[in-house]
Formats: C-alpha cells, structure tokens, sequence
C-alpha cells in the first residue's frame, strides 16, 4: 500500500509545511479553490514521496508530461556537481560563450531534422516561443517585408505563458483580463480525429487546408510571417494529425513565403517515440522550439532552433537584439550532455513505443465507460477524453476531472493529471511495465466508479 | 601576467570550440560583426578561464551584473548534487510543490520589505516581469475595473526579453522589427543626475513628476494597472534617482490606484548594499520582480514577489490562469536558499559598500579623460558614461565602447562590459581589494588612451 502511516513528528512537520505553502507559495495555475497541498520531497525513479511520507507513482511525468529520465539520478547529480565546481556561470553575451552550450549546441544541431543547424538557449518552453515568434517577425523585416507581423496559431494550442506566447496559446482564459494581449496573431482549427463533424463532412484534411488558405487569403500572405503549431497536440487532447496534414499545410505556406514554427516542448526529445517528432511528421520547420525534455527536468533549460538561413539573415543584418541573461548556462547545458547520453544508452526514444502498448492494453477497459468520449494514446502520452454525453461528446468541466485525478492518487497513490476536460498519463521513459500497469489499474478503477454527470461511486 | 603561453593542443582544441560555437551557438544580442570568440571553460571566485587558457578577471558579474557569489563554490556543488540525489524536479502545478521552493518562498518573505508575503517562481527576469504585467493587468480586471489595462515605463529601462517585458524596456532596438508589440505601454522620462539641463531648469523630481501626473491625467488614471520601474536604473546607466523621487512617485500612484512594480533584477539581493533597495528609496512597491541574484546565477531562477492583496485578489475570484513548467525548480530554489546562508555568513550586502569605495578611488583618475562625460558609481555598480563632447554630453558610439572593453580584456585581462555608450563595471561581491584595483587600474588605462573621436592610442 501507498499511504504511509503518519507518525505525529512527520505529520507535525508536513502540515507546517503544507502552511507555509499557503502562506508564502504562488503556484502555477493556482485558484483559491484548491485547498490540498501535496508537497514533494523525494524522488527516484518513477516514484515520488511527499512529506507526510505517501509514496506516489509518477505517470504524469513530474506533473506536466516531463522527466522523461525519472527522478533522482545520481549520475546526473554528479554532473551537475562537477560542472558547478569548474564554472556554474558565465554569460552567452556577445563574444563570450562556454563549452557546454558549444558542444550541447552541436549536439542538438546532429540531432535535428535536417537544415536546422543553429540554437538559441532558453530557460524554458516560454522564452523558446517568444524567441521564434521575434525571429520571424524580424526575419522578414529585415528582408524588407515588414508587413509580415501576422503569427497563425491554433485552438487548444500550448505554447507558453509569456505575453508572445501566451497568446499564441489557444486556451482563451490564458488571454481573459491580461490584454490587451500581442496583436496580430490570429487562430486556426486544429486536427480533431475524436470529432469529424466539425468538418461537415469534408475530409478533414481538405477542410483544414481550405481554412488555412482563406485565412491567408483574408489576412493577405505578404501580412504573415509564421505559423506554429505542435506536431501532435498534447495539451489540446493528445490529437494526432492525418498524415498528410503537416505536409500540405508545409507546401502552403511555403507557397506563401510563411515560416513554420514546430513547437515540441513537450514532443522533443522521447516523449512519442522520436527525438523531433517535427520530422516524423513531414513539417519541415524553420524553427524549433523546445524545452521540458532537453535537460531530462533536472534544470530549467530551453531552445529555439532554427536554419542557417533565418541565423544568418538576422545576425548579417544588424544583429537579434534579444537575450535572457541565463541564455546557455553551463550547469543546464552539461545537463542536457548528459541527458542526450541516457536517452541515447539506455534506448528511452524507442521506449516510448513500448510505453503506447502498455498503456493501450491497460486502458482499453475504459473505451467502453459512459464518462469517457475517446482515449488517445501517442507513444507515452494517453489522454481520456472525459464526456458528459457520449452522443454529442459534451466536454466534461474541469472540476469533475480534478476530482477524479484526486481521487487516483488518494486511492491508489498514483498521480495522474486533469487538462481541462482531458485526463492524461505521460509517465517518465523509464516506466517499467508493472508500474505501468498500476498506474493504468488505478485509472481505470476510478473512472469506472465516475459518472457522466460527474458524481464518483464509491 | 594573464595570457597565457598557448600549446599547439590546447590552441587547436580551442580554436575547434570557437569554429563549433561559429557554426551552431546563438548567443544574446549577437551581431555577425563580432568575430572574436571567447569560451570562457573554468571559474574561481572572481576569475575565470577561456578555452585558450587566458586567465580573466571578471569586473563584470558573469559578464552581465551577475554571480554576486563569485565562481565555481564547491559548497554549492554539493547543494546542487544533494537535491538531485534526493528531487531534481516535481511541478508546482495545482495542489503540487516541494519543500525547497516552500522553505524559499518563506525566506524571501521574510528579507522582502513589509507586506510583500507572496512568491511566484519563475526561470529567470524576464518570466518574472511578464508575470507582473499580467498580475497587475488581472487584478484590476478581477476588482471591476478592466479598463486599468496601461503600464508605465521608462526609457533607457531594461525589463527583459520576452514581449511583455521587452515592450517595457526603454531600449528601442528591443521593439524594431519584432512588432506590434504588447500594446498600451507608455514610456516616461527617468531621473538624470548627469543631464540636468533635460529638467529646463526646473528640480528634476519636481519635473517628472508633472510628466508623471500629465500622462496620467492623458491616459486616464482608471486607464493605468501599473507603472514598472528599477529602484536604480543599472542598463540605463547606473542612475540613482534623486531621494524625494520614489516616493513622490509612490504618492501619486497611490492617489491615482495604479500599482507600482520595482524591477530588482539587478538590485536583489547585495548588488548595491540591500536586500532589496525598493526599500531603501521608499518605493513601497506592490510587487517585487527578482532573478539575477536569487540563486547566486549557479541555476536559472526567478521570482515575482506580491502583497497578500494582490494575490489574494487573483486567488480568491477564479485564479490566476499563469505559470512555468520549471517554476520553483527544486535544484534552484535549494541553490537560491544556500545563497542566502552565504550572503548572511559572508556579509556581502554591506561588502557592496566596501567595494563601491574601492571603485571610486580607484576610477578617480578617469573622471577628468576628455572621454568621460561622468563616472556613477552605487555598491558594486560603476558606470563611466563615454561621450564624444564634454560640453554637450554626446552619447559615444556603442562599437566603439565595445572596443574599449575589448582592449582591457586583451591587454589586461580582465573583463568590463559595453552597455550602449557605458563601461560598465559591477564584480562578483567576493571581489578583493587587489583585484578591485586591478580592474580600475585596466580601466583607467585603456580610457586614457581613448579618445572622444572613439580611437584608440597605443
């Protein structure tokens, strides 16, 4: 069993803890609502403990389909340690750089789809987008297209929190009351295999595409400089394109003169089974952006990726007038060295395949339950489509699904994540097929007790 | 002497790096005219070691007022490695934390001047601002008043990177060519103790704050969230305002309801004798946007500090729909809390002042160079603010500065950075008298042989 029993020291300790949290701690998406504080201590593996001593199953990938390494490696912490003994810190400002950054640079450069030879470090997934989107836009202006400010996006879309970013996001309460928000970015439907009817009965593909290309035709393609878009969804619903979506989306905008942006922040590296899932797909992208899996989570690092061409058009012309001071830190950066070496020894880019069929077979008793619409499964990501009516496939709200993923973890120790509607697994590479199976167990366990109108059974 | 005698080997290795960097390396506010490289591999308190085994003095923080702590503390190697062993990553998401980013929050609290009790992490000052314009934005939209959508800035500002907080910075190379920019920004005049005649004659506070009262009663006090400002301007030129400034200011923001945002990127903690020098001139800010100094630079971490009101407001009508998935790093924020320890064991905040006389005595023979329009210097920030005419205050050239720069690294080894027309100076706080003097005595050296025409004698 998970839950530890709480002997009054540690009990003591964790609720003073838990105190502190709600007197000091502004989390991520945090509401007034939320009244359960799980504080983490220890990690190790795909096994987590918080401080009232509960072990915990990690199949949300440290909360947010991340820790593709698992947690705690001690052979990173001696990277880290050494690293920090020969230089922690110096800056990646105009002449000065370090070797980390240099070889990690090169690295990532061997591992990219082909003509994408040039990085920008970030510290993180935000910084990456608002990067590729400034990119873009002085790409052309420096070409003497200024008119193409215009950045295609798509509902349901997660590309960051930033001002750029958060825009470009397609979840509206990321915009609600923070605007006026960055102009000129504008939203396209995405790929959705769960809901054909949205397509009036057109081929999905062709509906998209006559979309996108009436879109550029209202805006005018000489206003447009970019589009971005994840190569599979992850946060609008694990939503894998047609396959011939992001080609025949590729071949319109380059008929337009229009940059793509793949954003796999949560793709690259491992996540479904390849390390730029941008090529799997046939996107072909101009830029890259990514951030959760470069350094396995154990710092916050990030990256913006791009062609000579757009490096070079930038730096030849007056330079990018843009930086972060952590920009290529040498601790992230011998960090994500030693992350590439892992992924690449111990095969965790295969794994991901593996994962899929683990989680297709413990899942596949929850296709069949009245709260569930549709369940996804793209290498080690799974997301469960709650519904409220199978028929017209209502999205769930939001609280019932928080209530369920409570519910895993205080029943079976397992943590998995609510997404709006969505209720999602993306376990750490390292999962083993027992966890696996338990984390799927617990799932199943509770949404087979779940009702459409969001009641739990006992 | 500093450079050293360079080996075939390790001159060959070296110049591999450089080529590697050239191919693949994006750096910050990189131009293609800089050619030199150089990949600075190993530092120790205030020195550092490049790749062609040159041993450099950093006058400069990192390069970028930065490493408050010095280089290469093992004792941080070993809080680095400890809190991986035990938990590299677990995200602050929903009821989500870890007590390292629970027991930081708590310490910054109590070293964040009165009545500011919350903390949001971030990766870094950027992050941080982006998510005060969107606080600041929300909570007056949430209290019934969404029309307070305008934020106040200044020129010759620096907020950061991303495109809320690049549109505050007060520098326009960070808005050509990457717009529309994050509407409703408007920019006012900073104090100059350097250009009184800027003021027509009248008090200088006396001055901005008629600009400050006119463009509220132009924009509309019920128009304006917030006005952003550094307690001292550092990329501005290190500019300290006159003492009746801030809090005049204050007073007005307060009459009108609009927040006050003090950016203490550069200011926190130490950097120019306090924790928080918002407090010292008597901002009483609403919010406090921190980075550089939190975790000493050895990780990537940021924070945007809050009054219980305005986190309270977000919490309390829906939440803040906002975060970063490397929000409250475990690694960071362990790193951010060993900080503190050794600021408080070492007294470096008060050593600020210390080196601040250093610097002055030492920079004293610069202050009469027909080059140097006026040497300011606050803690361990020095600026020199190079002109081409004394009587009239022309701003040099930047190439010309960088040259500067470029020399007392090569002749002197150690490292000063450009900022615009400023030299800047502003060492780690371990920094000792001898290398205090080092610093200047390059300095003064290279300025005397500059001339306001931007050439360079031998």
């Amino acid at each position: 069993m998970t839950i530890a029993p709480q002997t009054p020291s540690v009990a003591e300790a964790a609720a003073e803890l838990e105190k502190l949290d709600r007197r000091h701690l502004f989390r991520s998406m945090q509401r007034g609502d939320i009244h359960d504080r799980v504080v983490i201590v220890r990690g190790e593996g795909c096994t987590v403990w918080d401080a009232r001593g509960n072990e915990l199953l990690d199949a949300a990938g440290g909360g947010v389909w991340h820790s593709p390494l698992g947690h705690g490696r001690k052979e990173l912490a001696e990277v880290a340690a050494k690293q920090i003994t020969e230089l922690e810190y110096f800056t990646s400002l105009l002449e000065f750089s370090n070797d980390k950054a240099i070889h990690l640079a090169a690295r990532i450069a061997g591992l990219a789809p082909e003509g994408i030879n040039r990085v920008f470090f970030t510290s993180g997934g935000s910084e990456s987008v608002e990067t590729a989107i400034k990119a873009a836009r002085l790409f052309h202006h420096r070409r003497g297209e200024p008119d193409r400010t215009w950045i295609l996006s798509r509902h349901y879309s997660f590309h960051g929190a930033a001002y750029g970013s958060g825009t470009a996001t397609g979840f509206p309460p990321m915009q609600e009351g923070v605007g006026p928000n960055l102009p000129h970015v504008e939203k396209l439907t995405p790929p959705n295999s769960y809901r054909p009817e949205m397509f009036g009965g057109q081929d999905q593909t062709d509906f998209l595409l006559a979309e996108l290309e009436q879109t550029i035709e209202r805006i005018g393609a000489g206003n447009i400089a970019a589009m971005i878009g994840e190569p599979i969804m992850a946060g609008g619903g694990v939503l894998e394109p047609p396959a011939d979506y992001w080609p025949r989306v590729r071949e319109v905008l380059s008929r337009n003169g229009i940059l793509l942006i793949a954003d796999e922040v949560v793709t690259a590296y491992g996540r479904v089974g390849s390390w730029f899932e941008s090529e799997v797909r046939g996107m072909r992208p101009d830029m890259i952006t990514m951030a959760k899996g470069i350094a396995g989570g154990y710092a916050p690092l990030g990256a913006t990726l791009m062609t000579d061409e757009i490096a070079d058009g930038l730096l030849e012309t007056g330079g990018f007038f843009h930086g972060y001071t952590f920009q290529g830190h040498p601790v992230a950066c011998a960090l994500g060295l030693a992350t590439i070496d892992i992924i690449e020894r111990e095969q965790l880019v295969p794994k991901a395949h593996t994962i899929a069929d683990w989680l297709r077979t413990g899942l596949a008793p929850a296709a069949d339950l009245p709260a569930v619409g549709d369940i996804r499964i793209v290498g080690s990501l799974a997301g469960l489509e709650m519904v409220t009516d199978l028929e017209h496939k209502i999205p769930q709200e939001w609280a019932p699904v928080e209530r369920v993923c409570f519910e895993i973890r205080k029943r079976h120790g397992v943590i998995a994540r609510p997404y709006g509607h969505m209720l999602v697994l993306a376990p750490p590479l390292v999962i083993t097929e027992d966890e696996a199976r338990r984390a799927t167990d617990a799932v199943v366990d509770v949404v087979s007790r779940f009702s459409a109108d969001g009641s739990l059974a006992d």
